[in-house]
């Protein structure tokens, strides 16, 4: 009954479902406490104050027919917008107008609008594995097809080599994700400068405009001071997708924006068929009163002190231990290799330690798995005898 | 640069963009207050003050991290689809459950992904003339094929004779829009009888499964006491996607629902493709706040004698002037017949007296214009004058 293209896909979702109603079930017989659920990248770190604050705000001195209404531009209210782009500027020195700014419903939405407006059936789209395996459904939305770079292992940066083979006549995009899902690597300067420079020389040598999509809902969570760099400043045709899921702690009031830049080829078109995109894609405009909301707390920040300080009880910890990983420096997952080839063996083992972990094989990187460690620091703590149960095995 | 799909949505975009700059030029020319600007169906009403209301209790006692986190499924809040069932049940006499509930974002949201987990390319989707523009938008999303049933001027119930003609073995789904946008009209019982009748008949002819789904922004916008019957009691494949943006007033915070009945074939597959396609469609969930405020406003309405006192005094208004018009029985707008064939110069003409309305053509049904009157009751009575200068052209 239903489409061919979701047939898959449910297929696929009855192991996510079958994982996550394993963890339920496992909390009831061994109680949530003594549960180590470290499979999801839901933040736990309540919304500032200050988003309280501006909702009470804004029901006493916004009209509702404004408050609730639709936007006059499907690209959202136009202060808001502003807002947004001048806060952009003076973090970043760039030089964006509400006109380059499109309020989406988070940053998944986004993607899927920056997509939708992009991808012509079979145009290919490159990653980065390790990656967020939601790209591929996004991407297969619209038809484009898959590109990806094999994961680089010995720090996790991308490999550039292999990217600048596989850049074709038919590649429109790239997506990056920075800081890092599943790795907590941030991409550096250096990088980052080196992409672009090869997606330059591949635009002049085919002749074609290929898009660098940022997917930065991790941006405010960097740690020990590193810098994430703002993309658009290296590329030109460089589009940025941001959610306040986490650096507002909203993810369920699914508010973000895109930004289309000036630089980019024919961005009046782009920008136009991204707002129409937004519109009959379903969204229509993000969610209003969350779109005031995030412009009054725009100088707000999420504590990142608690996932920090996660990181390193966690990091220490399990280095101690003898397992092998990557220090992340940003967003809130550590990516861990496993001690054996096969890592839902491994995943399998630390479920009898009642650990629960995401194999890499759902990031397109088997033999790692990923610990999302948004999650209380008493579970961090309490898990680490767990864990070295789970150490002796392999010893 | 962009897609070939977007860059014909693109172009017809510029049309209605025109329109809406148009009106606003206008209005700073002349005074909003001179403009009776009929042209968009954005409710005027504000929302409940049990709305408010709703929202500052979430506040104060619910727990940031759940009130703006990620639901633990993405149909929603199992409490949320609850209450939505139970209200259901009450009012139509259904047995629906938490399970055959998905929080969409808007109506729009919900259709995109309904229509997502069942189209296959090339599948043809049966729609009545005049009908909602966007169902050509949606259904080319996932590249179905919309057939059109040619309107029936007479009362602008469907042409079910037509209708069964049209049918084919590639049939997967009709779109009914009750009541309708742009006549206002109701489909009577004794229609959805007789659609569900040769709905059946065709399913058990072709062996094949077809959908009926039926939009219902507008159900709660119903005068003199008319009944809009509720469609999966009349026929088993029924869909019914929902929003509260008229009902509650909350267009901009992209806020409805999906019902996916048992009776439905494979309902359980279906119901899991919608979930999945509600996330990976991007919308990964409904927004949060909103999904627990509408459970709280569950029984609120919003104040139809507003735009029951606009439908009379428009109505009576025009017919006075000599229009022809059906009277609607729902929604918030008048389908009147252009005295010109070409109603486009019927359009062009009313704007000399500032009566900006919507062409016919845009709802795939030339000759008649329609007219939102979800505005001020003010704007309702200064624009008669406008009308009768408007009327006197064409006498």
């Amino acid at each position: 009954m239903i489409s061919k293209k979701m047939e898959k896909m449910v297929a696929n979702n009855s192991a996510i479902r079958a994982m996550f109603e394993e963890g339920n079930k496992m909390a009831k017989e061994f109680g949530r406490e003594n549960v180590y659920d470290f499979s999801l990248g839901n933040p736990n770190v309540a919304a500032p104050a200050a988003v309280k604050d501006a909702i009470r705000e804004l029901l006493d001195n916004e009209d509702p027919v404004v408050l609730h209404g639709y936007t006059n531009s499907n690209a959202g209210y136009e202060e808001v917008r502003e807002t947004v782009a001048k806060s952009l500027n003076k973090r970043f020195d760039t030089a964006f107008t509400a006109n380059n700014i499109t309020m989406t419903v988070g940053a998944a939405g986004g993607l899927n609008v920056i997509l939708k407006a992009l991808l012509n059936p079979g145009d290919e789209v490159i990653v980065f594995a390790p990656y967020f395996v939601e790209y591929r459904s996004y991407v297969s939305n619209f038809d484009g097809v898959v590109v990806e770079i094999s994961p680089n292992t010995v720090d996790f940066q991308p490999k550039l080599d292999e990217f600048e083979t596989k850049i074709t006549a038919n590649t429109k995009a790239v997506i990056v994700n920075n800081p890092n899902n599943p790795t907590g690597v941030v991409y550096s300067e250096e990088t980052i400068k080196q992409m672009a420079a090869i997606m330059d020389k591949k635009q002049k040598e085919f002749g074609t405009d290929i898009y660098l999509i940022s997917d930065e809902p991790y941006r405010e969570l960097a740690y020990d001071g590193v810098e994430v760099p703002y993309l658009t400043k290296y590329y030109d045709n460089t589009i940025v997708g941001y959610s306040y899921s986490k650096s507002l702690s909203l993810p369920g009031e699914r508010i973000g924006y895109l930004v289309v830049p000036d630089e980019v080829t024919d961005s009046e078109t782009l920008i136009g068929a991204v707002n129409i995109a937004n519109r009959i894609l379903g969204f229509v405009n993000a969610p209003t009163l969350q779109q005031k909301v995030v412009a009054k707390c725009i100088n707000e920040k999420t504590d990142i002190s608690f996932y920090d300080r996660n990181r390193e009880t966690l990091y220490d910890g399990l280095k101690a231990l003898g397992f092998e990983c990557t220090k992340p420096q940003g967003a809130f997952y550590l990516f861990v290799k496993s001690p054996v080839a096969d890592e839902k063996q491994f995943v399998a083992a630390a479920k009898k330690y009642h650990i629960l972990i995401v194999p890499g094989s759902s990031f397109a990187c088997p033999g790692y798995v990923r610990i999302a460690y948004c999650v209380s620091h008493e579970t961090i703590v309490n898990s680490l005898p767990a864990f070295a149960k789970l150490a002796d095995e392999y010893k």
